[in-house]
């Protein structure tokens, strides 16, 4: 019986739910709390708390160190489901003494990032009319904004921890790490093709092709 | 069974749900009528009708006159089915010859105010560079419009029952009623911070907790 | 020295004002009165009155009736100057007894009619999967949605003149007349393919091609 | 029991499938395979490969030509699932050496039209400040953009077969053929009223009435 | 002569500067820096440097605290000129042990707040179904999202001075300070009305609108 | 009296051009022409002509194949100054045998690839849940679309010349090339931060940094 069960839950789902884009992009409700974490249909609205809009103890991060020296909490409809839909995502950085963060790219995201401890050296580079990169040491109080698409870097420039807050414009801003996304990507990218893109010679490439990369988790986003 | 059942119908849902935003915002179909109304997924085609766009009688409205001297008929995709997706909403309210509606905000939408009996005074307030209140009476025939986002007042100064017709750009505008949402909204706001955010004594913020503001039904969106 | 000046202007303008287009679509301020009317620039706020968001008087249009027997009032950015940039027009039609608008298309718009007088018989055409004819007659009290981009069509069905307000939700819906812009197009569009498109013989088409159709003036925006 | 099941079923889905739209409209995610094809939810990303992007051989079209000698071969989300919600369709025509599209109108697309073999005449009319017809004939390796919402022709101009790219920049365009959209909707548009609007006599307009008009199959999005 | 030389600029400018909001949202450039800023033309990128993105001290406030035991460091496109088009905006609030912000609406932006110092209690405020309060008391480290659109307040909670930082989604998000907009907004609203609406005598409005109220200077957005 | 003039026109631009970004996407005119080319600007509609929508002769570049292989020809405002706010943008590539475009991102648009002659292989890289290479060998007639803002890679696989046509669904999609935004990058980009960020030795960086790279003049967008 259980397939006659299928067949109506199937039916049902065709006929009911080819979801519609619509022509006006404003929400229709107050919130969408995401249900379950990293969904987006909506949990409802009677069985939300305010613990869907929180997240507690961002600074007292719990996983240590990455092999960048990095350790990362991130804010968004995966972690604190009231996110979903808002268009805003939150992150704590904690950056060890040499700690960085590969050059990147969030093609669908402005970031805005804070310093809260230490110092950090943060830069990006536009598309046009030139690869121009404009870069800038931040001291603990100083902000510096990432324009949306634009290659950026971040490292620490301290002698001890450094600590950063980011904001982005999107629930999910996407995260295209270099040369990770080249590298990384399985199956291999063809490499003598990338020989030829990087200049660099073929065994070098498929010798960058069997790395350990930055740690790209659930986590960040 | 029907554990299984529901089982079945959760896997189903989480594969073939994880609904996305699109890169596009423009509609994929004619129309996305709201099956049921008031809910977001499309009727199928072949069942909808020329009534599922249309609605009767907002010229004789059923509810009496509220406490505030209103009655309203609301037409947006909770009473129409037709108006999910498509970006607008209309009304038509009737005031008694002292009636008014509260100050109020429509966070997601701009408003069009046309008057079809008696005389309105209306009135917007600016947010920047400073508090401007722009208002006007306007009689039979006569139009005004409020800005997207900004508060604003509406009250018969005729001596005769008034009428308006009204349209916004959204399908679910949101209304946000002063000093409603601040006094009414449940559980209490902590009294003594309002209290001095209104520069009035606690017991009379109390007070004011106690009463029974405007009745915002269903059909007010 | 005009020249002169000519070419500072010139520099000052390619300098200053590249307008970008920003990845955020949100307002940057409360409003911004056109200035001129019809323009997109925004009129110094401290010369802004609410008569910048008002129109008087639609109840009486000055104009007669046209060949089709319709009067309208349109009220968008070119006629209140207070409706540029907040995606709202608004219009009164009245019908004489025989009065009709031809089918038309708004591409970049819904409306919402609503019926103050008389009765009027809408209906609109979808795109797919075929071309269905949606239509009702409305009797006084009545509204009708048309979805964004329908060709759709309008005619008085009452002995008696009717009267209708419609609202759109953007500044310019934009209006594309069947057959006018066909056979109105200057240059005329070649007579050969417009005959076997409408599969009619050539010397119609011509003739057609020379007639006075729907009077399109500024003021149907 | 299978209508307790379908209550279950219901349940579910109010519970869980009001879906919101989003106040922020980037994409949530890579792509968003249809699945099925035609359908706007996601395809389980293990289980998309390349060819999901991917479509073969437009240039050697299934179909013969139809009566007004076009055949076309169509890419959107209705025949590559990899097309669904990332904003672009595109489309390969083949004209007869008479062969010609009616003029018609995508309410919700620019397109741009490049020739690969023979020459076309394409061309749009404008809507305001008056109906004026831009046109030009394309050669082998011309192009020509089509702004969005204006009515369009395109005829072949060569003794030749010619064929044409086009792409636009929606999922779905929607067509809105002139005079098809007119004459072939069902039930009929009211042929007095059509007759006026037309400026022809209604004995013309109810045989246009019962013609075979231009071939909009599931192929032409 | 100079009345010629303004009547060439006039001119100049009603044939160029005729701005097109465009049928794509997306940004044009990589940024435009607001010149000079508060404005939305572009700086030229050649002049531009990494401090247009930047902005030093956002932990040393320069104001004193306010009447609400309130000092704020607002950044967004007027203080930083780079955040210009790129939706975002950043602020860092710090509030003496009693202080407070009044409940507020930001209609054009959702807003993240992240406790930098001692322990804040904040809390909105649904629209629909009901009037529903959702607060929370977050301490150093917590973080909390408000949805767009929606009256929320802050208050310090703690016996020492408390500092958030906040980022919101757009450039400007718009302050509608409750009761300020209502009671300091002028000329005044009628008196009688708001009393009514208020549920308050007519001479305390009128008191209350002689007062004070939240400094809302240029720095609040 | 140059300064003077300057003054006035300074004047004028602030009180006339503090352009409004409107709370209504949707265009406010059939097309904008841009005035001069590249410009935002809009031409006057009476000096536009039917070529300002039109180029000829993609088929046949002027420019010599670069040192990757590739010969472009980019339809965009930047050349075809009716694409302006259209929300489109078109390119023809040629491809010596052993060409190759870089490994690149558009963070503003999607792109669909369509092979006209010769054989093609194209593949993307996702950001989430792992870096998955999607790729496929593109034959004469076959088509693949490279989802917005991901990492991708095209390269002659033919033993003759092969040449593409792609859209892009904006007017500047924007190019990051992999590794020139890197490498190219003026003043330098850190080496020692990029050897670690590469697992390369920062004399091979350094190295890099010297290096001449992928042609991107104005005619790749």
């Amino acid at each position: 019986m259980a397939s006659n069960v299928i067949l109506l839950i199937t039916l049902a789902l065709s006929n009911f739910i080819c979801i519609s884009f619509a022509f006006d992009p404003r929400p229709l409700q107050d919130f969408c709390v995401a249900d379950p974490p990293g969904n987006t249909t909506c949990k409802d609205p009677k069985a939300v708390t305010a613990n869907d809009f929180s997240l507690s103890c961002l600074n007292r991060p719990t996983d240590p160190f990455n092999a960048y020296g990095i350790t990362a909490v991130l804010d968004a409809a995966a972690t604190v489901p009231g996110f979903n839909t808002l268009g805003l995502a939150f992150a704590r950085l904690e950056y060890a003494p040499s700690g960085y963060v590969p050059p990147h790219i969030h093609p669908r995201s402005t970031e805005v990032i804070y310093v809260l401890e230490g110092a950090i050296e943060v830069g990006f580079v536009t598309t046009y009319p030139e690869y121009k990169y404009y870069s800038k040491v931040l001291n603990k109080g100083d902000l510096f904004i990432i324009p949306v698409g634009l290659l950026h870097s971040q490292r620490n420039v301290a002698r001890t921890n450094s600590v950063t807050a980011a904001a982005s414009n999107t629930q999910t801003p996407a995260f295209i790490f270099m040369p990770d996304s080249v590298f990384a990507a399985k199956p291999d990218i063809n490499s003598h093709y990338l020989a030829g893109a990087f200049k660099l010679d073929e065994k070098t490439v498929k010798d960058l092709q069997t790395k350990s990369w930055y740690n790209r988790s659930a986590k960040t986003m």
